[in-house]
């Protein structure tokens, strides 16, 4: 079981000659999602050897083009590879129109499910027995979004010992995982506590790019794991960084803390920048455990 | 003074790792030019180190995503770069409306020249006192130019020692660079070609991408000194390559051939094919100066 993001791009949106703009694969068990689609993010995909078929569904934070340029040549490419299953794109409403006025959908051999985000209020966006997404509003020059990946609550587990000791069958197991107490054939009460472990605690990730400093995040996003968060500017760009609707290593840090995230990671850095360390440094100024999303790193959670 | 082709990519529409899809840099003589723009080609400008905002000309074959998917992170750069002299675009006419399908032209501070293209006949379309270039049309599933960029023919060279032995001035070193013969103080006639000497050979360059075998090219680009044309496919591909209007390895030399070329490059390999000598081997039986238009490499001519 694994919970894993790889960074395939945090470039902010000029580019450079070492790095990608945003995109990030989040792996959950085995169900890749991509959240946001920067130029180059297929050379990416192709890089990291992802399969470009286990990729059903795209997250768009918001319309600007270092955010969601590269989804012409993904559509183009998952065509040319034969896939006919449903893809799902969760986006502001007009990249429809703008994906139809550069591709010819009569070249696209599937389906393309377009889901329009809600730049209100906080939404599932999309659920399944274990996993689920969120939206919710961030704070940037145009609407934006920022998503939330939790996985939901697990069922206990069993005690191996308990299995042979009271001689469980499958229905009793389930029961048992359920959270109910066990009857033995003498009519004995075995309470749950008795018999199962706590289950591991459920993990969550969230994105947030690209937005100035804005603390109903932190309630949206309350205790997660990871958090990458945008943090275009140095402490000292703070006014800049409100003109632009970007945020600075320490509004980055502050929502963290205010979250009570287990982990930071900061990118999305402007190109003025050539110390990362220096980002990083202060960041944890405010909330220690913070790292660089660099392109082409991963982190698990 | 320089004639130089940096391929920025060259691969066919499927992404790899280690390459990008179709965008070459021509040079000649500090006068740069952009011959496509796949997705990335802004990353691979910034790698070269060119400076975005010396190309004032992009010239797009057609309208196939590996061709010009890249234009829209470009435009937005040149924008984000603070550009405000023109930018000429010689392309399919529908790619204005493409562009701002997708960037809200509000954002772009300079203004877009669009050409269009002709796909029946030959056309100088852009000329300046030491440059022309003209679009040719090619075969393939939809509308699709090649370009030519060629030297015009230099003036002659003035042999140093005529300029001392016979007291020229500026305007008399005009005269007889244009061809005249010189009158001295004397009424002494000396004769141009005793004054100067054969001016160097201009050069030129052929993009032929994307293409079938298609013979009025070599007409078109007769003498060419370095030809970039496009080779899908090994010889056993010919059925494939006539079905999807690409060449063969044997296709591209045979051009090169008929062409009296004196170089070949050929690239925009289908991703089959993991051995490129063996692509490279075929061609050079018909032509042996064949080469790889690899990503990242240059051609000096």
């Amino acid at each position: 079981m694994s919970f894993k993001i790889t960074v395939l791009g945090s470039n902010s949106a000029l580019p450079t000659s070492n790095g990608f703009p945003s995109a990030h694969v989040v792996n959950i068990h085995e169900h890749f999602f991509l959240v946001d689609c920067g130029e180059g993010t297929q050379i990416q995909l192709r890089k990291h050897k992802f399969n470009f078929n286990r990729i059903d569904s795209i997250f768009i934070s918001h319309l600007h083009g270092d955010h969601f340029f590269g989804i012409f040549g993904l559509i183009s490419t998952l065509s040319l590879l034969g896939r006919l299953k449903d893809l799902h794109i969760y986006s502001h409403e007009n990249l429809k129109n703008i994906i139809f006025s550069v591709i010819d959908f009569h070249t696209i051999n599937y389906k393309i499910i377009f889901h329009n985000l809600n730049y209100n209020n906080s939404e599932i966006i999309f659920e399944n027995k274990s996993i689920s997404i969120k939206s919710f509003p961030l704070k940037h020059r145009i609407e934006t979004c920022g998503f939330l990946f939790s996985e939901k609550e697990k069922l206990k587990k069993i005690k191996k010992e308990s299995i042979q000791k009271y001689q469980l069958g499958v229905i009793d197991i389930l029961k048992i995982k359920a959270g109910m107490d066990f009857c033995n054939e003498n009519g004995e009460i075995i309470p749950n506590s008795e018999l199962t472990e706590m289950p591991v605690k459920p993990c969550s990730y969230a994105y947030c790019s690209d937005t100035e400093y804005f603390e109903p995040i932190a309630e949206e996003i309350k205790n997660v794991d990871l958090l990458y968060h945008e943090a275009t500017f140095e402490a000292s760009g703070k006014d800049l960084a409100k003109k632009t609707g970007h945020s600075t290593t320490i509004d980055a840090a502050t929502i963290a803390k205010k979250a009570e995230a287990g982990k930071l990671i900061i990118g999305h850095f402007s190109t003025r920048y050539k110390n990362y360390d220096k980002l990083v440094a202060e960041a944890r100024t405010i909330f220690p455990e913070t790292y660089h999303a660099n392109t082409d790193s991963v982190f698990e959670i």
